[in-house]
């Protein structure tokens, strides 16, 4: 293998074999290729791309590098949901107990959190005690016991994935949709799944800006799954403001509890409810969305899905308290209110500064050694579209510091747009694609 | 410096900056950015280019990287000649000591063999006790005392050049016109030079196959020269077929002491005094090429430019005797005549096949590590355009072994085709390129 010569060809858009993907990747992974050829070709594939095969070859070779989880001896149908990321996205949270309460295995790997957007380990670490870096054995344990284990990528999972994804992250590769696909695939894969549904984020808070890129983001994630026995149903889904009313990590988890317990806002509801619908439609426990969603109401109802989370808390080593009182959480210092200037309507509510506002709070990252404040961030109760009065509240700031509120109010009032009239807002559901094509909801 | 925006600005065809670029190459100089990031962005700028002022400050960061030759308080004009590179090409062995004997300052920065073409380290070293590694403060006291010194890029001289060419050499990135522009004007501001001649090879055997491509690096060299208060003189030459007859280290030592001393073929010659007549003219020391010519060969048929040529051999611990004698080289063990098949013309021979052949026969390297024979390889006394009758002599092949004899005769069978009618041939020297424009000559 002359990795100059393999580089060239890319360069010049020739396609790269399978087994030359193969020995390139796991070499890369086993330190046999430096850095610095991997990141000209990274380059080299963001100009040319990778048709689907080369895409393939490239998942194949990243699981090839570690290990799965092992879960084909369960008895259960395997499902798990991903999200491309976005803000106030809490669903992960509602949905990995609700579908594991209705008997179906949610071996959820999740990340922190990236640019913007929350990440769902951050946030269950606001649950004191909880803990996410679990072994593959002790996953595997906890999956065929409770069905359900929320966890961190190990290190013996997909290496080659998480090598390329920090060097992606480097040198400015990152926006490849194939690589993007063969990244989260890959470790979607190693949970040997049965079924995976994908919420693919759209508009202004989403990582891929225009809804072209996103369907063929959810193509090659479909084709790839397609290749590997495991069925992918992608809903496309609004991310031009923030899902639900909560920004910030405990708050994030008090919201999902509450739709746990039956209540929380509507739209939180319904893309949770419209994903678990496809993964127990995928697990074959239900024949219609339709059933599935009786099914998901009556586990909510029952309490059966709550309890299920508090299972999974107490198994991760939380306290399983705050399930049942979320008023249990630290609240953050400072609370204050962030109050109408004008009569009109909500406009918008733009998700990025929100996501940033979070930040800024003190509630994520801004390089990977910083910790988060799990109590700050925002709960905006107005949404675009609403009338609203002068002197009304929108939202409620939590802060560490009467300084950080008004870093808090400075965030919403650039965030948050009152106007004479309403702006076209995109529809929470839009497009459902599966390997049959694209299906246009709404 | 936030070094992936930088890559990103790249990646999306915006301008850098020339502080933001100097800041980069500096720090890159100094280890404080990784090999990956830098590798990232040339492959972004093999991509999108880099415009004019760009590649100023590329280089401009380079030549700050290190030390320069301080030849300013020497009253001569002081001139270097640099060649893109091609087979055969002997010239600068002629012209350091022919102009340098006219009194004008020959600094001279070489480089060795790279791809099929030789070096002219390499060939010098061919003369016993030659040594080219000159430190800076040597140079520039053997340039004050006799005019002239053939030396190699040292460490001190633009290392932020020789860690870049490294990795562009491992990452397909080579290629780029204007990095291969800043890198060759970094090496020859460095000398501070009142005025440079580039021999632009232009043919199969050069690196660059098109001719606009050639002529964007001259204007791209030429512009870096102006920037710099070195006008710059370019020559187009053919490198369609070999240069002179003598292809391997020792047999091109051989071949142009010839020269100097009066004989020589008139491929060679022409070409060698074409570029001579231009440095001449930059020098200032001849107000036409007419004239120039005339003081060249004056200074050939008295002897003066072969006692240059011995004096630098002294200076630098080489034998002064092979110069007197070429005989003295120690000759390859076996010569073998390699003779026509057929009756008819001589339609082409291939300077790639000729350079990869004297490799071959051990008169060049595979990789760094290896050693040079300088004894080896062809002496093609055939040219393309000639009639040959079946059996004549067409060349001479140089080897170690009998094994090596045959391999040199398979590469002369494919390397020289005969037919029944000459094919066209570039002409010699074909444009001359200033910062006045592109002249064409032929």
């Amino acid at each position: 293998m002359i990795v100059p010569r393999l580089i060239e060809r890319k360069r010049d858009g020739e396609r790269l074999e399978a087994k030359e993907i193969r020995e390139l990747v796991l070499a890369y992974a086993e330190g046999r290729v430096p850095d610095y050829q991997i990141a000209a070709l990274l380059m080299a594939i963001y100009f040319r791309g990778l048709d689907r095969d080369e895409m393939n070859a490239f998942m194949d070779a990243m699981l090839e590098s570690g290990k799965r989880l092992d879960l084909t001896r369960l008895p259960m149908p395997r499902v798990d949901k991903h999200s491309t990321g976005g803000v106030g996205d809490k669903t992960s949270l509602i949905l990995a107990p609700l579908i594991a309460s209705l008997g179906v295995a949610v071996p959820m790997m999740s990340g922190r959190g990236l640019g913007h957007t929350g990440g769902t380990l951050d946030k269950l670490e606001s649950i004191p005690g909880f803990r996410t870096s679990l072994s593959i054995a002790e996953a595997e344990k906890q999956i065929a016991r409770i069905g359900c284990a929320m966890l961190s990528q190990t290190d013996e999972i997909v290496p080659a994935d998480r090598k390329i994804y920090a060097l992606r992250d480097a040198t400015a590769t990152v926006e490849v949709i194939p690589l993007i696909a063969a990244s989260i695939m890959s470790k979607k894969i190693s949970e040997s799944l049965t079924g995976l549904v994908l919420d693919i984020k759209r508009g202004s808070g989403s990582f891929l800006p225009k809804l072209d890129d996103e369907l063929e983001l959810a193509n090659a994630m479909i084709d790839l799954g397609v290749r590997h026995g495991c069925p992918v149903v992608a809903l496309v889904t609004a991310m031009d403001r923030p899902l639900g009313h909560a920004n910030g990590n405990a708050l994030e988890v008090a919201e999902a509890i509450a739709v746990l317990k039956g209540g929380g806002p509507p739209d939180l509801i319904e893309v949770s409810l419209a994903l678990g619908a496809e993964m127990l439609v995928l697990a074959t426990l239900a024949t219609t969305r339709e059933a599935a969603h009786v099914m998901m109401k009556d586990a909510i109802s029952s309490g059966r899905a709550l309890l299920k989370f508090e299972e999974i808390v107490s198994a991760q080593g939380g306290d399983p308290a705050v399930v049942r009182d979320p008023s249990g959480f630290q609240p953050a210092p400072f609370q204050a209110s962030f109050d109408a200037k004008r009569e009109g309507v909500v406009q918008s509510i733009d998700p990025r500064a929100i996501g940033y506002g979070v930040i800024a709070l003190g509630g994520g990252r801004r390089n990977m050694e910083e910790s988060v404040d799990p109590s700050v961030g925002f709960v905006i109760t107005a949404k675009p579209g609403i009338h609203v009065r002068k002197g009304q509240t929108l939202a409620t700031i939590h802060a560490r510091s009467k300084e950080d509120v008004e870093v808090g109010r400075s965030t919403l009032e650039q965030a948050m747009v009152i106007g004479d009239s309403a702006l076209p807002a995109l529809p929470l559901v839009s497009h459902r694609v599966t390997a049959r094509g694209v299906e246009r909801l709404a």
